[in-house]
């Protein structure tokens, strides 16, 4: 099983997706978000690009049944339902209820990564269901930090570094990590005992808490609090 | 100052590229081979593409002027002088020389750069000049990791760890690190102690040792053992 993480969030070509599991990674904040909606009982999410495609695809579904959420510039967006806090995503709202979610980086790495074999969703809520997930599978795994404006994010890699971390303890030998797997891996290590450490270094971080935010971080900083993981396929995120 | 690293190999656009400094870096071996070469009296190194233009563009120059070196498959190519093995570059043998070189990774990436403002050459073996060089430039600074056939590269992002390490003892508060920077510094801390370390992780270091060429690795992990920080400018490397 050959593991691998893309350092930047530049979709590699089919012909590499085809065979190959990938687990998309954005702790700040989509996938923190999609995991939390999932877990509180959304039908599904539809992760779209732009906002005109969000207020369009919206209109297609019965009254009632959908409800919009994401960010421009880390805030909400006029005319949503939520914005990209996962506290939003409460049960009594999202319950039985269809997403269309816009962000930044997450809902662009799911397009880009969308020729993959299978699509997992991970963030460090879900990151020991999603190691499991993974290992059961057997498959080659891309861990797909969906990164900062197209930049390297810190946050996302040392995520992806705690997925390889309990990929090791289970597969042990049978596992080989490509250089950015071995990378990613000896980054978790510096902050592993202190995940929110790695938000206070990232840029990404700094900037939710300039804009008031801090206390979503501390939410996604939370590990293992659920076992769902959910799937992108066809286009929507669900529970397999 | 800023400093960010490239995590890929890939060119970042003009626009980014034209108001700042770029240090490329591809420590096995090209930047140790021409950092060397030209410590040793190497008068010009002129990085190409391919074979055929290094056979081609050697044709255009003098009789007894030009050497040819590189590697394809870490291999010397047949019908050139040197392979890409720093030892080989005696100054006995490429004192006022000018020498064409091929490789798979490093001499790419000085194309991928060509619109950038400066052009240095780093490795472990010039890291401290190369450090002071872009300090006194005191320009926005991108580390630019020469890759592995396309992909990360372990030992490049700890030698950019180990100039940003010395930057931050220079600059101290002027110098911004983004993400990217700030993980290949902590990645140099994990290896500083032992840099060989670093190689025996790494993808690239695994192939030399099984292709007999360890004795490189030694080489290469040389630090400091020259203030010789060549720039490439106007399609050749140079002493400024």
């Amino acid at each position: 099983m050959e593991v691998d993480v893309q350092f930047l969030p530049v979709g590699p070509p089919s012909e590499f997706l085809s065979n190959r599991a990938v687990v998309v990674i954005d702790v700040l904040r989509a996938t923190s978000v999609i995991i939390h909606a999932i877990s509180r009982g959304a039908m599904e999410i539809i992760p779209v690009i732009t906002v005109d495609e969000a207020f369009r695809l919206a209109k297609t579904f019965p009254a009632g049944t959908t409800l919009l959420g994401g960010e421009r510039g880390s805030r909400k967006i006029p005319g949503f339902d939520f914005g990209n806090s996962p506290g939003e995503y409460v049960a009594e709202k999202v319950g039985g209820k269809r997403l269309i979610l816009t962000t930044t980086n997450g809902t662009r790495a799911f397009h880009a990564v969308s020729s993959a074999r299978e699509i997992l969703v991970g963030s460090f809520l879900n990151v020991g269901a999603a190691a499991r997930r993974c290992f059961e599978m057997g498959k080659d795994l891309l861990l797909f930090p969906s990164g900062d404006e197209g930049n390297f994010s810190l946050e996302d890699a040392v995520c992806g570094g705690m997925v390889i971390d309990h990929l090791i303890r289970q597969a042990r030998d049978s596992i080989h990590l490509t250089d950015a797997a071995s990378a990613a891996y000896l980054l978790y290590q510096q902050f592993k005992q202190n995940l929110i450490e790695a938000f206070h270094v990232s840029h990404h971080g700094k900037d939710l808490i300039a804009k008031g935010l801090e206390e979503d971080l501390f939410y996604c900083a939370q590990v293992d609090i659920t076992d769902v993981v959910p799937v992108f396929k066809d286009g929507a995120i669900r529970i397999d």
